[in-house]
């Protein structure tokens, strides 16, 4: 299939690494027509890459990696003179800057690059390279802010297959992606079917549930309402919302975690006193530490119009709704692709009922599907910390004997 | 007993109720020491009551109601011009201004108004009459404001406790709440056990987990991060964090329903509308509108400053390290009560396991408990909805053949 990368403007290769790692952004040329009306021009994509596209195009060797809603085309490897890309997990030494998916992407891991030629795509809408709110907006010439267009999962899935087809890739051995991720990997398998082999959803949903509806709308509230937003316009204000993305992320970052698990990690330990400060803002608890620790180095990192567009599209993604007038099966009706869905005991934002939903309504329609409930503490985040767990099964589905079978 | 509410400024009774009904102050004379070595001087309770003090003391026929955090004295009967204070539930007509608890106190209700005098008082630091720092400071003339000293759970249960004794009441035969008002009835069987003959704690704990702690910990800083709170003198300046109350009374309200309770309720289903506004910041949804519509209440009616007081108190509080040295069997050790311990199935917040726990512990320790774990699904507001289920398991408990064991 002869990808070519080396057509992308500055390649950027990570010396040192026996994967060959590299750094490319595609330019969409002309207006791309977005599912809400609007039309983007200039897009540019934001990627990375790991291994070698395979010399012939069938069967298909590319597999491509869905970011979540704060991760970007940095899924593995080293990240340069990035921040740590191992977001909320206290990274530091070895682990600063290795992707959020570092584990899971390389020679002998679950997507194996000695068999896979694995891309990842920064998010149309977010603020990892691809274009987004902080880009220039070309009617002004100044950043977009507020005033980049609503989107939706399947404008960020048709601007990814835009960009790899720019890049000559036609078909994907597999999509894969947790959370947002693997909403967007669904989008694929029902918007694209004949260019999608297998799907790889972790820990996610064909349609988030009330309750996580309401903490998305709760973290995009508090950015909306600190004043230093500006209706958007923080950039030219010379302002930051900080205070507003500290409580989304910390809003989101709890959602992230278990009950259980935040008792086995924190409890009620006290962080680093005997007793209570007797101070009404003090955090004297040290799962209190730890939230703000997190929501400043969020804070720092984050724009907080991407997280606007960001989350307000993964609410508005709907399989059933989408692609199937409200019906769920009808929706899967369209895969033709095999189909293998993580999900985690502890996950109560993205809950295993709706991957089992999920993996019901496929077998309902005689799809191949797999599925597994993973049994950990770590709740939502297991996507990201979980690699142990998940490798063999998705080894298994993608390479094992199961795999040969169209 | 003849406890004194005649004595009381302006008692207040609601005509037409075949239940007695009184609303009273209480004012204690001189400085209450409070836990972390502030005096708070002419402190001023408010409270309400239902039914007729007993002629004689023994046997105790006073039952203390104890509020929880957005709750005041107003637990039962018509709230004359108040807001409505069946607060979150769309309480509109015939329920309009009832009490927060009105299912449960009246006579033949689980709180019978015709065995027993039923007493209820705004907290201390609230904004639901009691001191608070809504109060004018004796030291300035002016209210209070963030200079209204931090308190504990114990204050508030010392200054119920004085407030009783000053109207004549020093026994109680039961002492209940639920969530905070919960911990109080804890904090009394522990602190004063020769004052209490039993404990009625619904949907509570004796030390909030690490995740409840956290949703506080993001609730008080959606308040304080709101630069219209401005360090606490909103109401000097003119101003109201409305913003952050709004955002914190969105994460509490999240917190007390449950997941199945809101895909019931509200699922994906959109709010009067067809399809999405595709506008970043429209509540499409029925539970965004839900949301929108509660913050906005709760910002109306609540203190900022009283918010983080509370929130603060009742994460701090814990049994176990406050009385038995970290040991939660030896805390309730000293308790001399019977404890009858409500939970419900769907409460993530106050879950069931720390009702479990705390039954063992009094079990382990040889003292009477009884502990229900009631199925339902809405989640921590259960213990104001919940009162049909509730109803039968407090009645036996306090008027059954066990209420007559001591």
């Amino acid at each position: 299939m002869a990808a070519n990368l080396t057509g992308s403007p500055a390649p950027w290769e990570v010396p040192a690494t026996a994967t060959p790692h590299r750094r490319f952004r595609v330019e969409l040329p002309g207006a791309f027509p977005l599912e809400r009306g609007a039309r983007l021009s200039g897009i540019e994509v934001a990627g990375e890459s790991w291994g070698e596209p395979a010399p012939r195009e069938d069967p298909a060797n590319v597999v491509l990696i869905c970011p979540a809603l704060s991760a970007d085309a940095h899924a593995a490897g080293r990240g340069g003179n990035r921040d740590s890309a191992v977001d909320g997990f206290g990274a530091e030494g070895i682990a600063a800057g290795l992707g959020w998916w570092d584990p899971m992407i390389g020679a002998g891991k679950a997507f194996d690059t000695d068999r896979f030629f694995v891309v990842c795509l920064s998010l149309l809408g977010g603020c990892g390279g691809t274009t987004g709110p902080t880009s220039p907006n070309p009617a002004t010439g100044r950043a977009f802010g507020p005033d980049f267009p609503v989107i939706t999962v399947g404008d960020i899935a048709r601007v990814a297959r835009a960009a790899l087809r720019r890049l000559g890739i036609r078909r994907l051995a597999a999509v894969a992606g947790g959370s947002l991720g693997g909403m967007q990997a669904l989008e694929w398998a029902a918007a694209f079917p004949d260019a999608v082999d297998a799907v790889v959803g972790v820990a996610t949903t064909p349609g988030l549930g009330a309750q996580g509806i309401g903490w998305n709308w709760v973290a995009r509230r508090a950015i909306a309402s600190d004043p230093d937003w500006r209706d958007g316009r923080y950039a030219e204000a010379g302002a930051l919302p900080e205070a507003g993305l500290r409580i989304a992320r910390m809003v989101g970052h709890l959602t992230y975690l278990s009950a259980e698990g935040m008792a086995a990690k924190f409890g009620r330990r006290l962080q680093e006193r005997e007793d209570f400060a007797g101070d009404l803002h003090a955090a004297d608890f040290a799962v209190e530490s730890y939230l703000r620790h997190q929501a400043d180095k969020f804070a720092r990192r984050f724009d907080a119009n991407a997280y606007l567009v960001l989350s307000h599209a993964l609410t508005r993604f709907d399989l059933a709704r989408r692609h199937g007038g409200g019906d769920l099966g009808a929706a899967v009706r369209r895969f033709r692709c095999r189909t293998l869905l993580l999900s985690f005991t502890s996950d109560w934002l993205y809950p295993s009922a709706d991957s089992r939903r999920l993996a019901e309504a496929l077998r309902s329609e005689g799809k191949p599907v797999r599925s597994e409930d993973i049994s950990t503490s770590y709740g939502h985040d297991s996507f990201l910390l979980e690699a142990a767990r998940m490798t063999p099964v998705i080894r298994s589905f993608l390479l094992g004997p199961e795999a040969a079978i169209r």
